[in-house]
């Protein structure tokens, strides 16, 4: 790969153009507002000229409604050899693709899997893409040559290439992103008008779970028009279950006992459903969740705290998995997680006693 | 406060006991189990042996299901001057009490909002409760000395007292924790039987708002069985939002263009209502989430890199307010964002970057 074009300089387009730019290839970059063009072309991701002649690849990021005329355009115009898509959608635009009577041969629909707290060419870096997965999702009549050009630039963006059919994605992110999105919302919803005592009780539990709840609605509005079947199919699901659920409570409050052993089994069994798809939830490296043990530290609140016990665990050998930071409420202390290995807890905890820690176990 | 006795020798009856001991009070163990008694004297928490007159104050530390019972056999044996209990469900219990005929004016039901990651003696610690809101719901009927000797405890333990109503305390965990653990299950119940490839893909969305759903069905169960009026009130509540989405997203696939602006409309609306509920939730010391900012860095799989981040932040004199460990799928690296007030962000990033680290804007 020689030549590209970016169609779209936000986050992910400018990404991808910053590392094919880095890696050599000349990239032409072209947006319907010209100064993200040119602000992506300042960051060194390109420029914003026209090429002159076909380009070896054309990656085309803008948002899903508008990804199939603005492929079906530079198609028309003989743009590209290859040409790829990067939305977070996939089955609606092949269709309309389909639906346009384009030759679609040349056309690959992809998904790169990556974070985005900010958006617009300068949340972009070259590292976006870095260990994510990246979904392929090549058709029966995709070419080799096209699907062999968007392994090189997933491997040049260090992703992980997973091939999938199109509405299979669709139906995956459905479950994994956009119903665990509109479902956080929800349950933040229900504290909109709570009394500020209530509020003022809430724990780490549902911190976590309403913390996506935060997100850009406009862009959500964007993800989930474009995918409404799928979301519609998964949050029927759990719509099925939270009816069983609400009578199971009820039954709780019947005088009737054979009632409310019933509605306790049904209470039990959702919960460990709820165990058994959680444990299929990948931990770190993609990896099967391990039995990792937690050692909690107490800190207090001034700087230098948390690098005093990263560097005692350091000494010790210890690789920290991974962290949670517990605060106290209305106290300027806190409790600090350590997720390791189960082998390292003992010796970690032990260490950082010596050094004066207070470790809960 | 010169004697106690705890009943229940649980996390949070052998915690609570630990820090009366260790303030000199005498404290005096029961439990159905004497071997837990004897365990949590053996820890320090006190004696297995039973008073040999009234104590001033009775802690029962029982599952909901017990609480009454229990208290109404140790009021009963005119056990102590005061009784407290520590159950997570408040309503219910004094229901019992009343129904039992027993004079409540010693009695004062209240709730440690603590974490418990393990439960039984061996897990219980002094500082269980330091920092976290300790609810007291006493009645009109509640002596003003068994008030001030249940202030007097959760003073002695740092926990913050919050007086309320026993059935509003009842309403808000339903909504802050009851109603959280149930969803979180039920999302993550839907992954039970998802492709592998799906599963694949799950990102930190998923990961948080899925993390409770790890949690013990048992200890679950109770707690539900003893709430499950307002429970059920705050799960219907989001099962009408949950209908109406799934209309929304139907509405989407309509080929009635009214028809799927209407669909978006309430689709951006349930959003907008999470945003505003999420703005809610308290985040570090109990206080209004500010407006903090993410530096994220990237690092690699090494014992030390963490210790290595922190250290330089310190050195750069920044109070890490929070700390998120993003990790790569399949890669042996990650992403650590390190959560600071807004004017500390760009004085890290700079700090860091002179260190040699990749910081991800």
């Amino acid at each position: 790969m020689r030549t590209a074009v970016v169609i779209g300089t936000g986050l992910i387009g400018t990404s991808v153009a910053l590392v094919l730019a880095g890696r050599g290839v000349t990239v032409h970059l072209r947006d319907h507002d010209p100064d993200r063009a040119r602000t992506a072309a300042a960051l060194g991701a390109g420029t914003d000229e026209v090429p002159g002649e076909t380009v070896d690849l054309a990656v085309v990021a803008v948002p899903p409604a508008h990804v199939a005329a603005t492929l079906a355009e530079a198609m028309r115009g003989g743009t590209a050899r290859g040409y790829l898509d990067v939305a977070s959608v996939k089955g609606g635009p092949r269709r309309e693709l389909e639906a346009l009577g384009l030759d679609l041969t040349s056309y690959l629909g992809t998904h790169p899997m990556s974070g985005k707290e900010r958006s617009g060419p300068l949340a972009a870096t070259a590292d976006l893409f870095e260990g994510r997965p990246w979904v392929l999702t090549p058709g029966p009549d995709t070419d080799t040559e096209v699907l062999n050009l968007a392994l090189e630039l997933v491997s040049m963006c260090r992703g992980v290439p997973v091939v999938m059919d199109a509405d299979a994605h669709d139906r995956a992110v459905a479950l994994i992103s956009h119903t665990p999105q509109l479902i956080s919302s929800m349950v933040a919803a229900r504290l909109e008008n709570a009394d500020e005592t209530a509020v003022r009780l809430c724990g780490q539990g549902i911190r976590d779970v309403t913390r996506i709840a935060a997100s850009d609605p406009g862009m959500w509005v964007d993800i989930l028009t474009a995918n409404p079947g799928p979301v519609a199919d998964v949050l029927a699901g759990v719509a099925a279950d939270l009816d069983e659920t609400v009578g199971a409570l009820r039954a709780l409050q019947s005088a009737d006992e054979d009632k409310r052993l019933g509605g306790a089994g049904a209470v039990e069994a959702v919960l460990r459903r709820g165990n058994a798809g959680r444990a299929r939830v990948p931990g770190k490296h993609g990896a099967a969740p391990a039995a990792y043990e937690t050692v909690a530290v107490l800190v207090s609140d001034r700087p230098g705290e948390l690098a005093r016990i990263f560097a005692d665990a350091g000494r010790a050998g210890i690789n920290v998995e991974d962290v949670r930071i517990e605060h106290a409420t209305a106290q300027q202390s806190g409790l600090v997680q350590l997720i390791v290995e189960p082998q390292a807890a003992p010796v970690l905890a032990s260490a950082l006693r010596e050094q004066g820690w207070s470790i809960r176990t």
